[in-house]
């Protein structure tokens, strides 16, 4: 593992990521660009230029919330992140592409293929962020009367990383790659074969489609912290995604997680923690803040409290003031709706107006480049090893971030200067391209790799 | 309808597309590029060039015939192609993108997004050419038992076909479209709506998650000259592809779809006919002929009789003597076990080696550019308007075709000098962008269109 923070864009193909309404604010591009490759091509050149690791793509296929709010703010439009990717590889060499993708939105066959073939025209810089998809609208677009409970879904993500770890990792062996003009063997038999996968949900017969890719598996990425989700992170994740309040609730978080992956045979440092900070930035204190006015005067409640209501799995505009918060159900993203709670004193039921305060405050650093820097040491400190960068005004504020904060972490040793040549994983794990041998997904091969 | 013919760069992101062993001629690429995205990006420079009309990718997600020959000719590697097309957009201005995505593979709810979003990024110029998968080998990675009847398929595609449409048509109305910093209205809910689809095998509540591209629907590609598919074709298709031994059987097949497209209530132009064709060029007719003699000379028969195989659905390599080839059942590609059949005499069983023989005869024109240009006439007169230019080594048998061809067909003015502006569809159509109120996928639609 790096001693330096893994530091990923985070954005999703949308009008309206986390803080809605700043597509609104002058110096954003979404009304004109949203559909515009040249307005991607540039983030991704800015991303490299501040040596990110990655661009990660956060998705949906199916919200919750209000209906009309969420058009109105265009949190229902969400384009397939997938399509930007094959492009910005074009005008980047080094940075990572990490593209969310759902159990239910792709059958394992072909999400396989996807990757893999991402993997091969990437040179190898392909991760894939695993979800499960919380919201019962999405399951809806998919033939499911709603969501399932979290452990149903995990058991179906279970099946689903046997399949496509079986077809990147068993299915072709290194030694069957051969290309040989002369004799004209392109590939030998003796070391490809079909998976034959039968399970609950999946009968599969392979063989992959796709041949060995640089990394055979992406890079696997995970967000949820349920007590599903962390046995799930503990043991496929080679980066797992985190929502914590503060430092020290983080350091919990991170220090069961990283127990779970011991006990799965891992090491300790077999896994990245992330967490997604909005930083707003000043050459004074003075500035940031003034900046930071100007964007929240912007700041859409309507769309605030919808987007958060598909996050939560409740309907936070019909929330029923006898009830205190805490005693609600959550179906819906577990960090999320934990975050929210854990900025109010227990039993308090907290108004509306409240929470979304909470949560657009969630994450947020306002500041000098020094004083953000000093904060992002407290949570690597508390053992958090990376953090998604989010970007509330597209391009604008990766450009904040890049040319003024990205010096001063490299100043003090928190973030790149360089790029380490090679894969993606190679990039974050100093090692070798493919998945490790105590990985899971390694147990899946028929053959020792050539190049381990 | 345009008087020039449509002309598409015909490919697969495989290493052996429908002549095996041409990737052992001297100057193709697969060997070392097949995974490169440099020498797609220049197919892609290299049909704009020629004015050709679209880059076409065939695909499979499975395949019969022999494993272990097809994995020793490469032809079970079959990357996902719809991965290439967002660079080469990047590197072309007018050249169409149609890909070939089969019911099977994708969800209709993911199918729509990520067409929609190519064609937004692509400012419309994509095609989809639906494909209801032919073989059982393809059914079984996908948790089925196998292909299931045409008649079976086409009920499958008419709902699925029946699902993108909704999405695509009648979930957004062009109203919808806002995007006013000012009010921070980014569409309208008025007319924005589910689609609440229920059908036998999809259940979609919608809505539609990307707003209306360019062209909503892509233009719509079909293959497939079984009864069912004729009338897909016709109720469906913009393109559709034929595989006719001469012309004389094409203008046949060519009047009979017509007519069922009348029948539906559209114009006998409203489809373009495509057939594929091999085009081996020379100054003289001396040199082309020792171009093909060189290339043949690499033919793989083996890999032709186990591809072939898998495209007629039955193990060529097992034939029985004593059964006239007349009498198999022929549950693959119809089209291409007929074009085979109508080589020989009636009730001939032909031998394996005469089999491959025809097969890769078929659409293969070896001559001068004034040779070629004769021929195409003859099948333009049979009522051909389209055609697609097989590739069988990439790139250089695109570029022969651009640089020697290409002029002599603009001289006669069989093919065009320059682009239409706009869509797709527009290039092909001469009209709007959208698809044709006759069309059945406009019923779909629950508001007039601003800019019909």
């Amino acid at each position: 593992m790096r001693s330096t923070l893994v530091i990923n864009a985070f954005t999703e193909f949308t009008p309206s990521h986390t803080l809605q309404g700043m597509w609104r604010v002058p110096d954003a591009v979404e009304h004109r660009a949203l559909n515009s490759m040249d307005s991607w091509l540039d983030l991704a050149r800015i991303a490299e230029r501040g040596c990110l690791d990655t661009i990660m793509f956060a998705d949906a296929i199916g919200l919750g919330g209000d209906f009309d709010a969420n058009v109105r703010e265009g949190i229902l439009i969400q384009n397939d992140p997938t399509s930007l990717i094959p492009a910005m590889a074009t005008v980047t060499e080094n940075l990572g592409f990490v593209v969310t993708g759902s159990i239910l939105q792709d059958h394992p066959f072909q999400l396989a293929r996807r990757m893999s073939t991402l993997d091969h025209l990437t040179k190898g810089r392909i991760g894939w962020n695993v979800v499960t998809s919380y919201s019962d609208e999405a399951w809806k677009n998919f033939g499911q009367p709603g969501v399932p409970s979290h452990a149903d879904r995990y058991a179906w993500a279970d099946e689903y990383m046997e399949v496509v770890y079986k077809l990147w990792e068993g299915s072709w062996d290194d030694q069957a790659i051969v290309h040989d003009r002369e004799t004209g063997v392109w590939a030998d038999p003796a070391h490809v074969r079909q998976i034959d996968h039968v399970g609950t949900r999946y009968q599969v017969t392979g063989p992959h489609m796709v041949e060995p890719s640089p990394q055979r598996s992406p890079v696997i990425f995970q967000a949820g912290s349920s007590e599903a989700g962390r046995t799930f992170a503990a043991t496929h994740g080679e980066a797992t995604f985190i929502n914590s309040a503060d430092p020290k609730s983080a350091k919990t978080l991170i220090d069961d997680i990283r127990a779970r992956a011991v006990s799965a045979g891992r090491k300790p440092d077999d896994l990245y923690f992330t967490q997604a900070f909005t930083f707003i930035v000043g050459s004074t204190e003075e500035e940031a803040n003034r900046k930071a006015d100007e964007m929240f005067s912007y700041l859409n409640i309507e769309g605030m409290a919808s987007k958060l209501s598909g996050y939560v799995g409740m309907d936070l505009t019909k929330l029923d003031p006898s009830v205190p918060l805490s005693e609600w159900t959550k179906p819906g993203i577990t960090g999320i709706f934990d975050a929210i709670l854990a900025a109010f004193p227990p039993g308090y039921n907290p108004t509306l107006a409240e929470i979304v305060e909470v949560r657009s405050k969630n994450g947020l650093f306002i500041g000098t480049p020094e004083q953000i820097a000093d904060q992002l040491q407290d949570w690597q400190h508390a053992g958090l090893t990376a953090i998604n960068v989010l970007i509330p005004t597209r391009n604008s504020s990766l450009v904040d971030f890049v040319d003024f904060v990205i010096p001063e972490l490299q100043r003090r040793g928190i973030s790149q200067r360089e790029y380490t040549p090679g894969t993606l994983r190679r990039k974050l794990h100093g090692s070798g391209d493919r998945l490790p041998s105590n990985h899971i997904g390694a147990s899946y091969r028929k053959a020792p790799l050539l190049h381990p």
